[in-house]
């Protein structure tokens, strides 16, 4: 998907938000167990009842890769139910030395069809710059997260050049190998705080923002310091509309959820997105 | 597996020897395509033939994971064929918030029964501690890799304290979560210069040396600088290995690399291992 498909769909739903699937065994509604595929029973209605909602959903690969085999079956069927238009992001935080970053690249991008895959940047550029020679694909760059090991290392000033932090880095050093065009960043919303900060480094690239709900980021401020012409954010929830109910119900709860967080959405694009 | 069963398997074959299961059906001899689990015949023949020359079989999971749930299969017939006394390596690079990184621990530890998995350590600690819950588990964490990006990040000169680069503040913190016995690096033999630099920061820890052979390190310069009384290092060779030869004999040929590196491996042992 190019960016400027998902800008228009931006518009046209007056929504950034991304649906995390991170979907439990452990936590969907017990009557679907019986089902043969209980994983993808609930994604689809899921799906069918928060598509007019989102733009982007985002399978948490560690959810289905826990369920070995089968996983990966309900993992495929789901991202075939999801609508054209909407942009898929297989979380799946990969890297490794190049030849096998292409491997990665074609089980999410070929096998799998994803327009996007979450990527990390410690093994540097060669570890990533396999997965930015797919057409129309998307690296997503893990550039600053919403957990508390944040800080372990992605804060750490560097010595060089004018002490810029190493997720700074991340921002500007990943620009040489890709641009706005096949490459986002993953930034936490906990830290609004450095969203002002992140869009000086990277003006035009698209943000995936996780963590607005359930891990406490402020859906407000993440707009007023991340937005740019473009809208330019993915904003991610997945627990908070994914679970709203754990009864018959659940579908429709999951809209409701998905709906008050575009609403919302709609009211900051107005705002902010200029 | 714990860290005293690893090292009485050293000592009993004379080895440090990991082998890289990086099973490519594109590479593997043709005329095993008409089986019906290819890469499984493959992994087979390769384990009979080096069992005894190894001490640890290391998967690398991207090849499986290309393959979609077929290959999730062919990965879990080949662990369960690889004998119980010899240490097993996931090589997935993984690394997730908490409760993601929890499901990756549990898809490699509990369904599969690998001993260990590669972890990323860009997230920092909650994405690596889930991994450490695990007994007699160990997690691999990323120090310094042997590809040319290892140069963009992993290098860097931190401001803090004493200028420490930032692989020197991944093993150093690292050491904070994890012992001895729970805990390896990856240290890319290309690198051998650092190797002694790696002893000092993490004199007791088993180190996994990628990149002799294919990648160009030299087996001798890292058990120089690299060994320690319990040896302490598992040096890896894939390519070179099981790709020995593509005809009929592929098994033998591969027995006669692993036993060339072996006996090398022997010889090095009763030399720098004190």
């Amino acid at each position: 998907m190019t960016k400027s498909e998902i800008v228009k769909q931006i518009k046209a739903k007056k929504s950034f938000l991304c649906i995390g699937l991170d979907t439990d065994i452990q936590k969907i509604p017990s009557f679907l167990l019986k089902e043969k595929d209980p994983v993808f029973e609930f994604n689809k209605i899921i799906i069918d009842h928060t598509h007019e909602y989102c733009v982007a959903y985002k399978p948490n690969i560690a959810f289905y890769e826990a369920l070995g085999a089968n996983g990966w079956e309900s993992l495929q069927k789901t991202l075939d139910y999801i609508p054209e238009n909407i942009f898929t992001i297989a979380d799946a935080k990969r890297g490794d030395i190049g030849n096998t970053s292409t491997l990665y690249a074609r089980a999410f991008f070929e096998n799998m069809d994803f327009d996007s895959v979450t990527v990390a940047p410690y093994m540097g550029e060669d570890s990533v710059s396999p997965f930015l020679k797919f057409k129309n694909k998307w690296v997503i760059l893990l550039a600053l997260t919403s957990n508390k090991g944040s800080e372990d290392f992605q804060y750490i000033q560097l010595q060089e050049l004018d002490r810029e932090k190493l997720y700074e880095r991340v921002l500007t050093k990943s620009q040489q190998w890709g641009n706005d065009n096949n490459m986002m960043y993953v930034v936490g919303a906990t830290q609004a705080a450095e969203l002002a900060n992140v869009r000086k480094l990277a003006p035009k690239h698209f943000l995936l923002v996780p963590g607005v709900g359930a891990q406490g980021g402020s859906l407000e401020e993440v707009s007023k310091y991340g937005m740019n012409s473009d809208c330019g954010l993915l904003v991610n929830s997945s627990r908070g509309i994914i679970y709203s109910s754990s009864e018959k119900d659940f579908g429709e709860a999951a809209a409701r959820s998905a709906q008050e967080l575009q609403e919302s959405m709609k009211k900051y694009l107005d705002l902010y997105a200029k």
